[in-house]
């Protein structure tokens, strides 16, 4: 279950990495490095910043052939994104829940502190899209719109406090899990947004 | 001393890095990881250079809490960065001074060469600045403007100068962030530049 | 030979950073960084994501030598560049075949599968040229114009054939090098583009 999650999730972010990228007008290997760090550029953050090398999808060739499809799948559909607009956005939804976990999990593994954890799993979340924009010339769009990052953190906070309750590592998973997901859901519907701060 | 010292730079770098996401209309998510990657840029690039993994701010809380409250600190003061300018830039330069040094000694414990130990501790000094304005879309500050990083390799260089004419270990330190300290408060005041290399 | 030719790699990347840095005007610091990172970068990112560290260049001064005469030449034949556009070129080529073969060495040394061995051997030969075009703050050149990229998957694909039939060491390197020189150097002659992806 959570392996076909992360599977939806890679391939998720992996469209939204090429999509970016064709509205740059990159060639082919462009948009395929776009999909491809946008897809693994959080996790590959994280491990190095753990020292977990060689990194995750170096060791693990699925991670290859999922994004390979996300880049054949946007580039096939390309003129019809905007009927696929909807079940893009859920399964990205999905990958920020199941990337979050993922990263909070690497940080409970080898003990780092709470507040830690759930910066691992916010960067394991967010830092693949922060990267595509970055590659893409543009401020990160997380650092100016939505409350993306915000979401995982919140998820992050709710995972420990419920884990200080001692429920089941499942119950866990799937509570927080469903509350990121729920509340992005949420948050787009309703257009939450964090006020900008500005000094002028 | 020393550790009051890295408190100060911290919060000046995490403060300088908040001010600079706010001119750029950030929503606080995002002024706040400007202000942390400000802060722990130069010396996260550092860690993973040399295989200090996990990098240094996972394993000591200390360092979130400074820049929250560095990043609280310039959301609350916003308005009235002018008249603190002064302060900030004093901060900011005991930061240079501090930072440069930490990186030296990384080097130095792992027995790296002196060139190369100037280049960690130059990194150290400067990078957090760079990855800030990478983040903010930028040009890094330091490539175009103000003799910054040449202050932490003249103090680098002085550092091993002083060593080989084997002084205390105190007054090395201290006659190190001296110099770096000193110099960039003349080079502002005298509004010293290098000249920028033009090929047309 | 092998030694030679990645000097000559080394040094031709760094001219090209450098040349780079001077068009946006900046200090000769800043020059020298964007001519370091150029030549050093897609090997420093290469040894990151492996867990190879301390890094290359650190315990091997070698490095630093030839990227400050990289720098030097290019400062002072900065006005005659157009005259030396052909051998920058020439070298800049050797560059991509030899780190392209320097990847694909160090992920088969450590025994990773021939897919991510191609993939490290693009990103030594390539990832220099991204960093310095992210930190000119521009789209990087390798994801919109020309087969630069391209041809390092290539000639990977080729070493792994001609590997398969068991060849020797040294014809796999050579055929290698001399397959991507000479794409790369018909790639510019009749102008090869891969057509850009846009999905409006």
């Amino acid at each position: 279950m959570f392996q076909l999650l992360d599977i939806i999730g890679t391939i998720a972010f992996a469209m939204s990495g090429a999509l970016t990228a064709m509205n740059k007008k990159m060639d082919p290997f462009g948009v395929f490095i776009i999909a491809f760090v946008t897809a693994v550029g959080g996790g590959t953050l994280r491990d190095v910043l753990i020292g977990r090398t060689p990194v995750g999808w170096m060791l693990d060739l699925k991670y290859v052939y999922v994004i390979a499809a996300g880049f054949i799948l946007a580039v096939i559909f390309r003129k019809k994104f905007d009927r696929l607009r909807t079940s893009l956005f859920l399964f990205d939804t999905i990958g920020l829940g199941v990337f979050t976990l993922i990263g909070l999990e690497k940080g409970i593994n080898i003990g780092l502190h709470p507040v830690i954890c759930i910066a691992l799993g916010t960067m394991t979340a967010c830092f693949g899209g922060v990267i595509r924009d970055i590659l893409c010339n543009e401020i990160p769009v997380i650092f100016r719109k939505e409350i993306y990052a915000t979401i995982c953190i919140l998820g992050g906070v709710m995972f420990f406090l419920l884990r200080e309750l001692s429920f089941d590592n499942d119950i866990l998973y799937l509570a927080t899990s469903l509350v990121i997901i729920s509340v992005r859901l949420m948050a787009v519907k309703f257009k939450w947004y964090l006020p900008t701060l500005e000094n002028k």
